[in-house]
């Protein structure tokens, strides 16, 4: 018999040799309907193999990452055997999944790829997909498999092998198709219950321009139509949020060849959200004992290679500026600067822990085919902050970044968010990972703790942590349903070393601090993009550029709509009039385009009673009201920021 | 007889070959007596010389720049003249007045000079001085003046004199002292009354580090013992105030040499003044119509070439970052891309006047040498502005900056400033100056009725105005009165064409804008220094980065001070709690050399009547006052600045 933990700690015994699938339909028949995939030792497997030994074992579903990525995965076997069904002269070359879906790249000889054909291999899939053939797992020496794939004619399946070693190599079939592949894999076709080829495109063999352009098929799949529907859907609300539209139509942003790409000019309504935004982050990081610092966009070679930033981080950075025999470069991160800030001075126990922030802007090189609006940008403002603080007060500190995420996500209405705890793999330490096994055990433990406690939804990942400590991945969902990566939190006991930071403790002693690296608010560029999606550009009123519109009905109130826009004005509400000689139905029209929050119209009566006509962004007329009631109901709102 | 045209229009007859200092005795003898120098028809004049034509004529005396500098330059020969009656075989090389006084460089050999040679060379001069030497100007042909300087000896006059044109070389003589010399002078040596040799150092011949290390001999001369006296008590003041020495001691800024020359860290205490300043400053831009943009430090070459700051000004800028085949650069102004935030969008004369404000941070390459704390730095932050305005616009707009600086004056308790118009030169159009006279003079017009209408007290100078219209700049004095460039103020009419910006008019045309570039508070660097020394490190409460220190006289009254500390922090006051074992004379003295400026000690008599002792920085026990009207008087003097 073996012995099986389970997640919650339980622990089964088998059979040696029960397969996973088994083992899954033991815990309940339900819960076996669903499952995917399984997670035994930390490394994923079909549920087709059995176990030997005594293992921990995690049973995936789609609600998993990896169960996602492995049931598109499968899918995209599933495309390349509809393909091979209706192309047979096809030649593949990789089929991974990837964030939304999956896509295999393949060479169809002079074959050009339509959307009808999309539309039959779309149908072939579904068709196929009800056989509820199993993928079946097959290893393979390597000398058969090059001999199978020679004998194939698929010089793109022989140049995989070329890097694989003899012992490692699997095959999977389900149905007429087999592909090499490490796997895993769902059990059958009939878990794809709904399928869209979304796209095709054009694909060099392994992303060099000299070599053939393959054709790249692009799909997604889901367990249910409904799902799908969802899916489908999301994706058609989110091309009228796209970001990038709704910046120009809102004026929120510009780019300028002569500037230069990825490099965002805000305009006037974007900077009103930037100054809004710190406006927030200042009160916040006020609140919770952080000091301000201010510090230049530059620094010499010297203290990048103190910092570790180069040579290792160079491709990310913009070349250097080479003056009276130095190299000057613009800072892709502000850490440095902010430790020589601490450094400046010494500093005794009764200063920590030292918090200090700034939106710092740092300039980081893409390549200019990576750049897509507000999210790959070459230029990041970043809510930007360090705390130096000894390990005693480590879990403290860390509580209170997050709950200042938590904070700002019951203010910006973000009900769904999960933190990725990235962890260092020991068999990492002194080349992945800097070499503190103790420390890093014991930060990681902290941090996990610090999760629990404050009943933060999060999942571990062994090998992704950073080189100098653990670190957190935020993950958000906008309105509609879209993930976005807001920003990173890390724990570092790398850098205070390199940098030779030190406080005096209470055994007037020097002690090396621990820093932690945090911006929950991500950067400008990032957040007011997924703002203008999750908002759909209509802003609560107090982000929002221009809160409130005066819309006299003609000429003749002029000068009473001056009054009121007076009084909002100098009750520090951002108004401004309509003056135009146009009817009222085209002034209102083009403040909703605009999505004021507020428009106001005066006309006779209004002007008699000192009052003004209210009509909300979206909604219509909301009632008539005096300016004054009206200027204390919006003053309410704009400060408790709702 | 000749007509004679002073400044205040009247015009007076002369007979032809009148002396300059007849001319001013016939004014009044009293205004004789102080004349140093004229300026005839632009030019400026020993007084000694005759008019033969009709002329305009303008008496400087030692409140005129240009009186002031002959003054010095001519203390420069004096000197020159002791030194070789104390050390025959020296050779001199060249004299100018600076901007505090005056220097002349000479080759003495072997000889080194002593802190002795210069207190017996001070005597020397003011004995010298009491001779009434004329300084007697002599034109001579090239060929004289080489055979002179050849029977001399003198290698460096014979060096100058290579540069110089037959027809214009002339010798000035006072005593037995005869140098090369373009002039003027003052009329005679007795004007000198009070001299203060200040400084020794070496400075390599033409500044080249391959040639002859010369002598430096700084001096400083006033024409009454009283000036002298007061300019050495405010030279002494300064010392004791030099920002600095004040930067550091309050914890305002740092620099790292691994971050680079001249690129200022802003610690926290600085970083609040810099928020501070800021927000005065949007408050006061916002009340004045101005919309705020944020844009990045770099751009492309090209938009350095379209603006004409390559390669014109490449000197002063950083050098360029080669990327992807293209060079980008560090700016060193707002301008252009404030242009393309203008340009982004089409603009309508119902837009106009455009104004955006950005506290942008340039870059500029000033030589390691010349850096000086916060006044001479490479990063800045500028105080920056573009209004965007028809030429009917113009003349309100930049009244209104101009009330702008005369508020700000006010604010800070700025008594003493004057503007600097300058103006184009009309031989100069179309190379120094934009090819435009008539838009020119309509501006410098414009420009100089603001001032007028404004009473700012103002001086014109003719061809010093920017390539692209009239500038203004802002001079300032200290508490202590010494004086500070603080800002420049330009109107352009050649940026708009070089960008093709337009607005459509109320004709429906196309029309170029006018630009007033304008940053009141200059450099938060710049302006920060000249506070630090104006208020000698005490900010007024508003500015102060620590504005109360709660002091309890010991551990018993501690907990009374957290709540007395919490009640102010909650109104927003800026407070901390010094709880340390010290004894509380200790803890005073501490926060009196932090220049906090209130200081409230809490005690058993405070606790029990809950209120607190205050104490002013600088001014001891004020009287005790409950926490709740301190914190009312507080808030009032905050908010008022004042």
């Amino acid at each position: 018999m073996i012995h099986v933990t389970l997640p919650d700690g339980s622990v089964r015994q088998y059979e040696k040799g029960t397969s996973i699938y088994a083992i899954a339909t033991s815990i309940s028949e339900g819960l076996a309907r669903k499952v995917l995939v399984a997670e035994v030792n930390g490394e994923v497997w079909d549920l087709s193999r059995t176990l030997h030994e005594d293992a921990s074992l995690k049973l995936l579903t789609w609600d998993d990452a990896t169960g996602k990525n492995t049931f598109w995965h499968s899918s995209a076997h599933l495309m390349a055997e509809a393909v091979e069904s209706l192309f047979p002269n096809v030649k593949f070359w990789v089929g991974p999944p990837v964030e939304n879906g999956f896509y295999y790249d393949m060479d169809l000889g002079d074959k050009k790829m339509t959307e009808e054909d999309l539309l039959a291999l779309e149908k072939k899939m579904n068709e196929l997909a009800r056989h509820k053939n199993e993928y079946i797992r097959k290893e393979m020496p390597k000398q058969e498999a090059v001999a199978y794939f020679t004998e194939k004619g698929d010089a793109y399946k022989l140049d995989l092998l070329e890097n694989l070693q003899d012992g490692e190599i699997t095959f999977y079939t389900q149905g007429n198709f087999t592909d090499l592949c490490r796997g895993p894999h769902i059990p059958n076709t009939s878990f794809i219950k709904a399928v869209k080829l979304t796209g095709i495109a054009g694909a060099y063999w392994k992303g060099d321009a000299n070599n053939k352009m393959l054709t790249r098929i692009y799909g997604v799949s889901f367990p249910s139509q409904k799902l799908l529907d969802e899916h489908l859907a999301m994706l058609e609300e989110a091309k009228k949020r796209d970001h990038r539209k709704l910046g120009k139509e809102l004026s929120i942003y510009t780019t300028n060849d002569e500037v230069g790409a990825g490099l965002i000019l805000w305009m006037p309504n974007g900077t009103v959200i930037i100054e809004e935004l710190e406006k927030l982050a200042k009160e916040t990081e006020l609140a919770a004992g952080y000091k301000r610092v201010v510090t230049p966009h530059i620094a010499k070679e010297n203290l990048y290679l103190t910092s570790g930033h180069l040579p290792y981080y160079a491709d990310s950075m913009y070349p250097p500026m080479e003056m009276e025999g130095e190299k000057y470069y613009l800072r892709a991160m502000n850490c440095p600067h902010h430790h020589k800030i601490f450094d400046a001075e010494p500093k005794s126990y009764r200063e920590m822990p030292y918090r200090i922030a700034e939106y710092g802007t740092c300039y980081r090189y893409e390549q200019s085919g990576e750049l897509f609006g507000l999210m790959r940008v070459r230029s990041l403002h970043m809510n930007d902050a360090h705390i130096y603080c000894s390990k005693e007060q480590f879990a403290q500190e860390f509580k209170a970044v997050n709950d200042m995420y938590l904070k700002y996500f019951k203010i910006f209405g973000i009900e769904k968010y999960i933190m990725r705890l990235s962890l260092h793999d020991p068999a990492g330490l002194g080349k992945k990972y800097v070499n503190e096994p103790a420390l890093w055990l014991e930060t990681e433990e902290l941090v996990r703790n610090v999760l629990i406690e404050s009943e933060i939804p999060f999942v571990e990942v062994k090998g992704e942590g950073a080189f100098y400590g653990p670190k957190i991945d935020v993950q958000i969902w906008s309105a509609i349903g879209r993930e976005f990566t807001l920003a990173t939190n890390q724990v570092d006991f790398a850098q205070p070393r390199r940098f030779k930071l030190s406080f005096t403790n209470q055994q007037n002693e020097p002690e090396v601090p621990l820093i932690i690296h945090r911006a929950p608010l991500g950067t400008h560029e990032r957040f007011i993009g997924f703002l203008l999606e999750h908002y759909a550009g209509k802003f609560p009123t107090w982000l929002a550029p221009m809160q409130v519109k005066v819309l006299p009905i003609s000429d003749k109130f002029s000068s009473y709509a001056h009054t009121v826009l007076q009084a909002l004005q100098k009750a520090g509400i951002r108004a401004e009039i309509d003056e135009r000689s146009e009817k009222i139905g085209k002034k209102i029209r083009d403040a909703e385009v605009m999505k004021i929050p507020y428009m106001l119209v005066v006309g006779e009566k209004e002007m008699l009673e000192n009052k003004v006509a209210i009509r909300r962004q979206g909604e219509g007329n909301t009632g008539t009201e005096s300016v004054g009631t009206l200027i204390e109901k919006l003053t309410r709102e704009i400060n408790e920021r709702n």
